[in-house]
């Protein structure tokens, strides 16, 4: 099975225990590759448990010893995984200038950096950083097609997106100002910022209501403002819809006139009429 | 008529009461089945409506003794109908231990608990449970082919879908930990569980209020949240509305060369030409 | 111009004052029917107003006097309306008894009912019904086609929507109860009713924030209800956009192997390949 | 390279530095003219930014005289821009009586009001107009294709965005007045403009939660209500999906037999076979 490699430019070494450490490491052909992957990924779940479990207070004052034992262990793992990356790669150097090679660096650092500088416990947060590593391993799955998939259809309308969300924007600070004028600070509309992040949880229908409209005119414009977030919620969903619709239609390409773009179960080019390939 | 049987592995009596019996409760091609369906759906709406009413305070206290009767009488009812159930097929554990023999019993084991057991009064709220039944019924009805349209449709993109659910979770997380950090437990965000269900309120557009972003850094975190779950919300929308125009296609197959996916109303093979069956 | 008459079964009569009358009031493809519509439509609008505003407290206190006579003129208005709509058909009693004909009438008697009843004022909320009345003149405007190009859509969903709506409500009962059990009346989840109504806020992304849950496990059940809500609201949408893409295809009928939903731009039959009529 | 030029009716001046300047100021084909809509872009960027900070009661106490300083450059700057463009074109009056024209006015009117007229300082939040300005120069950028797809969309969609739009007015107006008499003003919903403010809140799914049903009535309508707003959301997507899978099929007609809405990869025509003009 030859599956999707995103590491090919740190350099695959040739032949020793460096090429086969690194077929299990940044490979997932081999069973002990497709081993260490799943066991990377039960650690990484663990280890964010651990210090999601480390922000309870009860927890952390009941079991903060086993907390702490667990912590280490996963760091000690992970430096002994980043340790390794470093080792079997060809370019140890472009690996640790990569995002995915910073984010395995800033996976560990926290907990050595709250070992000897005072003061470095607001970093072990930092550690949470440790989710976005499932994302190299997500990359190598049986799932690499429809992520790659809805990637393409996201992708395809970034422009019209832009387009979009630079009108919302535009339309979310005018009536922000608007409602910051109407209301003002007596109501909790404090500053145009305050006005406009309201203005956003009132288009995108969230509403926390920590700030509320309390003149009829702002009800009015309030009520404008919901109406219009509500309606134009359809405008992304059909790019995308559309979008998607089109990622459907296979991308085999006619031998004759290469023509693309034909429907998943056509048979002959509906440019030229050739039979197309693999039917 | 011929219809659906999700029993059939329960094996259909041959001959005598049985068979009758079988026919009545399990099937419902017969107009005493059908009843029997009909008389079933009705108990099951007004033995919800008595636990839901028993839990209002006012009611309770003022009709706690007819409540009493009715729930009584439809334990009886229920107990009855699961012997029948017991009785009439051919293998009557393998009926006890697959999903709706379960669900059967557990409508009517926490009364006879509450009776017995001192304390056991909390359970009686598993009756609601009882629900579930209507989901047998409907497999049952008219309603058939839409109910597996839209199975086949969200079954179709379950990858897609959870691709999708995996990212929001990730940047659900990794944004609860971030306004954890920046807002604090002074504002309410007093563990990372706490800041990821605020997020998810966001995200999702729910925005609940009990909890809400105070500093301005927080604030702004939260808009770029809410425009971000907003925008998304058109992913999995764009997701199943493909999948939906395309089960609208129909499923017949060209006798001639095998090719499928014709639309509804189309007569001759788009791909050889040849008459579609059935045309 | 030959426009819907929705009230051709009330019997338009022939010759005569009467037929000018009816031909005024009840259609609108001559110019004095275009006005008295237009007229009708401003008066609706205008009475709605005169009921809005005397329900806000400060507007009725200093300008009662002139909303109660506004009142008294368009229910004189409507009264004489009424009387000529009873006048000119030639079934007075059949108009009388269908929907907008007990909407015409709902729309005079509160106010005549205030004068002579004592504390009937509650009642002259039920003005508010003239906005029916819109209705009416909509379905002769020329947004006729859209209207029912969007009431055909939905109507050809509605199977799919009531099969999509039960399983919601299911599931909103299911987790209401959940939720009642788990928070309780300590939390403010009183009774069943109420959990489902909050469970309802929390699905359908509301949110109000009047009831929200307090213990960790209520959150965490409210975290997936929430992400489930947001969710699931694809398949509404997925349901409607397949639909009203279907409905764009033109009505066309072959003429000689009668097979419909041909494409808008089709100029061949796709079944048998003849000319499609009016191309 | 040939682009959109809005402003041709103000009369492009021939030869001299006049015409040099509309170039620059007007147009966007040179690398002058580029560089101008650059500058401008990041000038109205940062006299939105200053305005906003201005509003922030902290950094108007610490920093207001680097602010009133900005202000003020930012203002003469605008004046000149505004005078050049009234000098450089053939028709200054229809250039000034314009839309951007007037846009452009306002953006530097405040700021003289405020220093002559005591009192006027609550104008100069009309200052964040500026960013309307934006609009004037997206319009020539790249985006022109998805920003036109977009508004075409948009517009073919109007009449069946303006039925559904009306419907739920009337839904929200019905509801809410129900609302009022159910709940009344004990519970916040003192009239009826304030109970459609919350009815509007509660279908289109935002829920600020400062009005809240208290009675069981009033909760069962609101439950009502807000399966209602999220279900229905699904209507304005499902116009627009469509729409916006129609806008994509290219324009190109055949030269044959002058039939359109081919498939944006089709080389010949689906009508005639004959072969599409530009392929």
């Amino acid at each position: 099975m030859k599956t999707y490699d995103p590491h090919q430019r740190f350099g695959r070494p040739e032949g020793g225990w460096r090429e086969k450490l690194y077929a299990i490491i940044f490979e997932s052909d081999t069973p002990a590759g497709m081993a260490f992957d799943l066991a990377l990924i039960g650690a990484i779940l663990l280890s964010v448990t651990t210090v999601v479990l480390a922000s309870v207070a009860e927890v952390a004052r009941d079991y903060g010893d086993w907390l702490f034992a667990a912590e280490w262990f996963f760091t000690v793992l992970f430096t002994i995984e980043y340790a390794s990356r470093l080792l079997c790669v060809r370019h140890p150097l472009r690996y640790a200038r990569s995002f995915f090679g910073m984010i395995d660096l800033l996976a560990v650092l926290p907990s050595y950096m709250a070992l000897f500088v005072p003061g470095a416990h607001v970093l072990l947060n930092v550690r949470i950083l440790r989710l976005l590593r499932m994302f190299r391993i997500l990359k190598l799955t049986l799932y690499i097609e429809e992520y790659g998939m809805l990637g393409r259809a996201l992708l395809a309308s970034r422009r019209k997106i832009l387009i979009f969300l630079s009108v919302v924007f535009m339309v979310v600070f005018l009536l922000g100002t608007v409602m910051y004028v109407v209301e003002g600070p007596a109501h909790g509309f404090t500053s145009i910022p305050t006005a406009v992040y309201w203005a956003i949880s009132a288009v995108t229908t969230v509403g926390f209501g920590d700030l509320v409209p309390k003149t009829d005119l702002g009800r009015a414009i309030a009520s404008i403002m919901m109406l219009l977030g509500w309606g134009i919620l359809a405008v992304p969903t059909g790019i995308i819809s559309a979008e998607i619709s089109q990622q459907r239609r296979s991308h085999r390409t006619c031998a004759a006139c290469l023509a693309g773009d034909h429907e998943q179960s056509a048979r002959f080019c509906k440019s030229c009429g050739t039979r197309l390939p693999g039917t």
